[in-house]
């Protein structure tokens, strides 16, 4: 049996960009019909229930000064944010010892936050050499896109400290290693995000500054609820997309056999390019744009959260924050949430130790991750009331978190393709923008820019 | 409508190595059928007639010292070889002078030959150091994966002459530029090889030293008559593999939307992991499979012909055999058939010439391909009788070519995740031989490997 849809506008993937791609389609008096995977929207974006009506994200689930489209979006839906608990002393627990100290820069080696501070400034000095729509015109794109992010700071950065916290950083923002990554691609995406490193890694001040009352996910929801349930296809993977001259046929299917088939003029394809090129395109996409998806690859993180009748650590003068060079879990953060009740520890385990993780079983997940929070936070949180984790990359339809980053040679050799449309097919998703690539705020201005491309096409 | 067919092991993919498997399998007493995409088997082994009963290859075609798997089936199979076409001086065309010379070292700088050497022999003895079966258990294998091979080649060797040398012979055997494979990836594969790069660049002596008499793609068919072609499924892409303790279920749609199903207590998978990564499986494999496949990016190659009535060039004492610094083709063989009758111009356009070449029309690749071949052996060679060529990076089912290379971090944080098999599921294909791998005689080894194992599983 199979369900046939006729729009102006098919879009696949209900994530951030695809919801806003359609929201921006009917503004503009044309019809639109979203293809989702999954049994729900939002994609990488998703609350957990807690208990007591509280939620916490198990994705995306921050907000920053300068990602303006993600925060208009949420005035539009009426969605209220609150500020990231930063109150209190931050530790680190490095080199076998753990220190307090106050704000983002903690009391070690002068030396060593020397040497990270030259680090930052040249990275952001040259990342503002790389065009946003064009990063393969950098004039020294050649030099910075022959080389891993890791070759740079083996060569720019003196002190093993300083490497050290560096790397950790770099976990923190991109989910991989410095190693997988092209120097281009850092240096693109540094700049996407306002050129300063400062904005990626900081809390106040920085990506991580807010977040959305009852949690990020209500965003998708609100733009699900707009669009109607008729609009929004969920349970219905696209494995197939016809498209020509006369326009599109997307194919999904359904667990139960049941096909689904959406005929429109164009079509939004709003997944990472790793999964986009898993489809199967009629006629098949040029050498350029597949080759392109093979070397897209996405992070690997776990999200890891520990729940506590209240956040304990407040009474101790603690802020929840914590950088830690050993364990599974190397950055932590208060994630409880707006009334701090319950107490909720947020571990991330990033890159290799997500992998490790990986190939661990669920008790020994949790065992691992939340001695990690008593090593940081003492006895109390040894014994969390609830555990709530996500791997991201055994995810079928994600495959991986937070995006997809470009290993060396990819940029130069096929950046084109990356957001160059195909006949009637157009390109979104966090990774596409070119202004906050891989947050929210990228995945909403790249919705928006695809559904305007779309639209005056038709 | 739907095919149902019962085995003991379903064999997805009828190139070399999935082909070698279901001969293994059926040796063992054991029932086997191989799904295809294509028409046709052989995957990236295909012939392609030029008139008079003759053929050129338009992908793998050569075998050589050492390839005593791909050669023991030859003999199997009955299939002769001859000599690639070698005498004669080959051609230098370097810094806008063509020079001829003898043997595989052109007459240039010796400061520059110097230079080369001291970088083949390094990189030689440090392929030595990589374990095939377990490349990321060398001693060094997290500084080698760090970074770029390019990297390397800036760092160790001195002279620009020398480096770009060395490029010109990366990009001939990788098909991609040293800027997108990890170190330890290129001293794996040279280790693969017999830890010798000669042997990889050569052609008396070394990998492409001989022929098949009438064509590569003999191999395949032969396999492929052997077997019946009950059980060679073509024109099935396999779309969907449900595995689980009680077997498998591989499942191949074909154009007409008629479905092939084929139940079995194994199954191999002979892909490219790229493509390999792009079927549905149920249950969803391991994040750390999965996120192998999207850091497996295939080369970028064209291979062009170019047809005379006569190998002319023979006649000028020049061997056909040239190396470019200009132009897209940058090297260049006598492909004529075993009787010097046509005489065959082979060109080469390798990484992001090979990119440039995919968006030109066809008419100006032709032209483009024939004016280096003028430019190399005269005006004779300006007016062909016929062209040839083949860009695998467009074909939907191979996309790509030679093989998959890996970048940096790939084999440190997923090299287990290669060849291990899942359930019922095995892996083959060239790469993921341990010897000779990304070659003929790896996928036939892979292939070779693969059925043991699930025969043994049976």
């Amino acid at each position: 049996m199979e369900t046939v849809r006729e729009v102006d506008v098919a879009i696949v993937g209900a994530g951030l960009a695809g919801l806003v791609a359609a929201r921006d389609v009917v503004a503009a008096g044309a019809t639109a019909v979203v293809v989702e995977a999954r049994e729900r929207v939002g994609g990488r974006v998703l609350n957990e229930p807690i208990g007591g009506g509280e939620v916490v994200e198990v994705g995306g689930q921050w907000i920053g000064p300068t990602q303006d489209r993600v925060a208009a979006l949420a005035r539009e839906l009426e969605i209220a944010t609150f500020p990231t608990h930063t109150a209190g002393e931050n530790l680190l627990d490095w080199g076998g010892e753990r220190r307090r100290y106050s704000g983002t820069i903690p009391r070690i080696n002068p030396v060593v936050l020397a040497d990270v501070a030259q680090a930052q400034r040249r990275l952001e000095r040259m990342s503002r050499r790389v065009p946003l729509d064009r990063p393969w015109l950098a004039r020294r794109a050649d030099a910075w896109d022959a080389q891993t992010t890791e070759t740079w700071l083996r060569r720019n950065v003196a002190t093993g400290a300083a490497r050290e916290l560096l790397r950790l950083g770099f976990q923190s923002v991109w989910a991989t290693e410095p190693r997988d990554v092209s120097l281009l691609h850092t240096l693109f995406y540094v700049h996407s995000a306002g050129g300063s490193l400062d904005m990626l890694f900081d809390a106040e001040g920085g990506a991580q500054q807010d977040r959305f009352v009852g949690g990020s996910q209500r965003l998708p929801d609100e733009l699900a609820a707009r669009l109607g349930d008729a609009n929004v296809l969920l349970g219905a993977p696209v494995r197939r997309i016809d498209h020509g001259p006369d326009g599109v046929v997307v194919g999904a299917e359904r667990a139960d056999g049941e096909r689904v088939a959406v005929r429109a003029r164009r079509a939004i394809v709003a997944l990472a390019p790793a999964l986009a090129g898993r489809i199967v395109y009629d006629p098949p996409l040029p050498g350029a744009r597949d080759q392109l998806t093979q070397r897209t690859p996405l992070g690997t993180v776990a999200k890891c959260m520990a729940i506590y009748d209240e956040p304990f650590w407040r009474a101790d003068g603690l802020s929840g924050e914590a950088t830690s060079d050993r364990g599974l879990v190397r950055l932590t953060f208060d994630n409880s949430p707006p009334g701090g009740r319950p107490g909720v520890l947020l571990g991330f385990v990033e890159g290799q130790r997500a992998r490790e993780l990986g190939r661990m079983a669920p008790d020994a997940r949790r065992a691992a991750v939340v001695d990690c929070f008593a090593r940081l936070f003492g006895p109390r949180a040894a014994s969390p009331d609830g555990y709530v984790e996500r791997l991201w990359a055994e995810e079928e339809f994600t495959r991986g978190c937070y995006g997809c980053h470009l290993p060396p040679g990819a940029w130069t050799g096929y950046g084109e393709a990356l957001r160059a449309p195909i006949g009637p097919l157009h390109w979104a998703g966090a990774e596409v923008a070119e202004v906050w690539s891989g947050y929210m705020d990228g995945a909403v201005r790249s919705g928006e820019t695809a559904a305007a491309a779309a639209v005056a096409a038709l």
